[in-house]
């Protein structure tokens, strides 16, 4: 058995511990395995589910310092953001464990008969999501926990019936084992079906393409790189059944600035887009990486104040030699290139370290040149300086989907740009005023995704409540006997939730 | 500019009249007018866009006697069938032009802010489903009125606030441009924009293929047979932009007799599945094509009483020349490959008419042999007789994605077949008890899709209110100035609709 080791981000170093590779000759029975789980899954009463993840979030809290630590030390990443993403990653399961034992999510509606309708009688008709089957969820490298083994996709799919295998991250397999092993204690002492929850290592590509390819696995969820989303969508598409993949992809997240709000505060906005920047060493997928503004002597003022803000920012750690490596040929393309004017950027001795840099470019350069859409991956942003209102609602109509798009806009000037509202909402899944994009709310009203190539499917959310619909799939019952009826679908309403009855919600029970 | 005309489906002679085919060099003007209509179309009032969509059901319902003799001409169906078609269809718009009106349907979901929350203010997010963009909707040979020209797909795209581009089906060119018509009647007197919906006509694949592939196109609707709705999603999935396709594709529908259940009305049974298979010559999506019970005396009853019935049943026109010539090889070739036993063939000397068959297999035969799974479209059903309840259930297990499933089960024997129940339930969008497949209620609770090959999407239903989310996504709203909040997520809840508010159904509006 082949093995491989955790790599201490900071340094390079290897990290104690070995971790044994899944072989594909393995994958079938692990799939085997998991549709066995799913299928026993569906007789396990919604409220032990429940209790499955909510235990799932004790067992991970009760790894203690030891999985901080690890976690620290693969990923790079500070002390402060680790504790708060275990706890978003607690909450997340605690979120889902109730939404399972709540039974809402469901969307159930039901349509009485009518025996005497003419020419036909009505039958009676009654609807519900039910889980797709085996997901397979990718470990993402920027966020160890709260979208790794048991991150977002986990906690949603699980709390949805599907059964689970995670990939583990090549760049934290110490962080993903120890939390693989909090979820399956959790699952053994919930009584759950054993395998509901498989973890699995794997260095490159064949594993996590094997797991995608194999005819049981029902649907996946990714965050990572465009070239690593759109890879897996293809192989699932090619499929003899194709599948659907959930793949949070890059966003360069256009933030735009209108005159009047520009002029008002530009050098307290310099600052604040400093930070937002330079936010985990820019490794968010809501990175501000384009800032649209039309050239004025307030955007000068602004250019100054962030330039200025960043020479008093610490450069971070990056995650992993892959991505700091990327991120460093990527600023020296842009000056070897020459089609951008580099503003600020610092070059650290320490290869590790993510030196800001940010860069200018008139508006008709960024429409000449549409590679500088394409995301680089670190404390980066473009500033594109357009000559009027008009050349910024072109280069607005000519962004690709993003995840994000901001407006920093003033109360008095919203009528004037109603144009340039309306093209980037086309073009968002979520769309922010006056702030900046980086954090997103775990709110059932946020929607963290958006159209191509920001993910492979905009009509659903990675964040928040509404994660868990990309796991199921509506399923009909005609006339059927009440024995068999799902809990969500009997007359007599139980758990009082609200569900659409003859077409209007109503959280009442049925007659 | 080439041109094509309508054949009588009775007879394969031409109908008076030509009809201009759309050329590919036409394609960007057409798309680029959906895109600007679709843009100006988000200015218009849903309570507008609903009063176009009854409009469009007052002019086809205007078009009186002309519209029905020419779709009965072009597809061979009866009156009472068409007239009966019309009616669904002038209720499928009004049913979305309600839906539009009434607004509930795009998934108002709020979170209100808490500026005073630590260690960060919760912002205020407000989401809501947004259309898609341009749709491209495929005319259906088997409803020449309900999913075509002016069917549900189009119909809930409109609703959503899509823009659509009809390609009419070939087999009924006249039916279809009858319907565009009043279509655009309708959305020039309720002032909508121009070509917010448009119709094209082609008689081969480039068009279509060329309408998928247009960049500004974002996404398809299709009813048809598995090959056309494949290519549509192959297509679809190698642009550099993938869009979804909403392809409802062929499906076996099997259903399951049961012991006791047969036992007690075999006979019965037997002529009602008569009826079901030889409704509208058998060209329903939903045509029972496999029926799955255990050897018996009672299944001999059964089969019998099928025999005897079809018999009786005169043989009806079938669409199109391509579909009865299908038909008959496909009898054909049941007879020569000799693989099932025909227990009933009426071959017809007009080739024109689809002559019924049923024939008969063992389970053993049916599992060794996965192409006696694909449908034969038409007035066709397999019988597969199992040796015992395993045999059945390993039956299910293998059965390929089905838009339906029916048990017939007495009440008494549901808990002896659960397994039955839950392997049959996991590959089907709808499950019927004691009844027959045949007949798509149009009703909230309606699921008709099912997992592929059934369709391209199993998470949406091409019938019934909840069709309309295939056309939209999400859109949050972070922090949203009011006046420039769709009406649906302002605080002031005008139509009284319900909502999520901080995660909890209500229709009240915010303080």
């Amino acid at each position: 058995m082949e093995t491989y080791y955790g790599i201490e981000a900071a340094t390079g170093s290897k990290i104690a511990g070995d971790f044994e590779l899944t072989e594909t000759d393995q994958l079938d029975v692990i799939m085997e395995q998991a549709h066995a789980a799913y299928l026993a899954y569906q007789s396990i009463d919604a409220n032990k589910k429940g209790d499955f993840l909510i235990a799932a979030a004790e067992e991970i809290e009760a790894l203690g310092e030891q999985l901080i630590s690890r976690a620290m030390a693969e990923s790079g990443l500070p002390e402060g953001r680790i504790i708060g993403e275990r706890g978003r990653t607690m909450n997340q399961l605690r979120l889902f464990g109730a939404i399972a034992k709540k039974g809402e999510w469901v969307e159930a509606s039901i349509d009485t008969a009518d025996p005497n309708r003419e020419p036909f009688a009505k039958p009676d008709i009654r609807k519900q999501l039910e889980p797709l089957g085996p997901v397979i969820v990718f470990g993402a490298s920027n966020f160890p926990l709260a979208y790794s083994a048991a991150g977002g996709d986990t906690a949603s799919a699980l709390a949805a019936g599907c059964a689970v295998v995670v990939k583990a991250h090549p760049a934290h397999p110490g962080t993903s084992q120890l939390v693989a092993d909090a979820v399956c204690r959790a699952a053994e002492r919930t009584g759950m079906p054993k395998n509901i929850y498989q973890h699995a290592h794997g260095a490159g590509f064949e594993l996590a393409h094997g797991l995608v390819k194999h005819p049981l696995t029902k649907a996946v969820g990714f965050t990572g790189s465009f070239n690593g989303g759109k890879a897996l969508y293809d192989i699932a598409n090619e499929r003899d059944e194709p599948i659907p993949v959930f793949a949070e992809m890059g966003s360069v997240n256009p933030v735009l600035f209108f005159p009047s709000a520009l002029k008002n505060q530009a050098a307290v906005w310099g600052k604040t887009y400093a930070g937002s920047i330079t936010l985990g060493s820019g490794q968010f997928c809501t990175n501000p990486g384009l800032i649209i503004a039309i050239e004025s002597e307030d955007l000068d003022v602004f250019k100054e104040s962030m330039r200025d803000t960043l020479g008093t920012i610490a450069s971070q750690q990056m995650l992993h030699d892959g991505i700091s490596k990327a991120f460093n040929q990527g600023k020296s393309k842009l000056e070897s290139d020459g089609i951008v004017e580099i503003i600020y950027a610092k070059n650290e001795d320490n290869s590790r370290l993510g030196g800001p840099c940010i860069a200018t470019a008139s508006g008709a350069t960024f429409l000449q040149n549409p590679q500088l859409q394409k995301e680089l991956f670190g404390p980066y942003s473009l500033i594109v300086a357009c000559k009027d209102e008009a050349e910024m609602l072109a280069i607005i109509q000519s962004l690709e989907g993003q995840l994000t798009g901001t407006m920093i806009i003033d109360e008095s000037e919203l009528s004037n740009f109603s144009a340039h509202f309306i093209a980037l909402k086309s073009v968002v899944g979520r769309i922010i005023f006056n702030g900046v994009p980086t954090g997103v709310e775990v709110a059932t009203a946020m929607n963290h995704g958006g159209p191509f190539p920001a993910t492979t499917d905009s009509r659903y959310s990675a964040v928040g409540a509404d994660a868990i619909k990309r796991f199921a799939r509506p399923v009909s019952y005609q006339n059927c006997p009440s024995a068999l009826l799902p809990n969500a679908l009997q007359n007599q309403n139980a758990q009082g939730i609200f569900r659409k009855v003859n077409g209007s919600f109503t959280n009442d029970s049925i007659q």
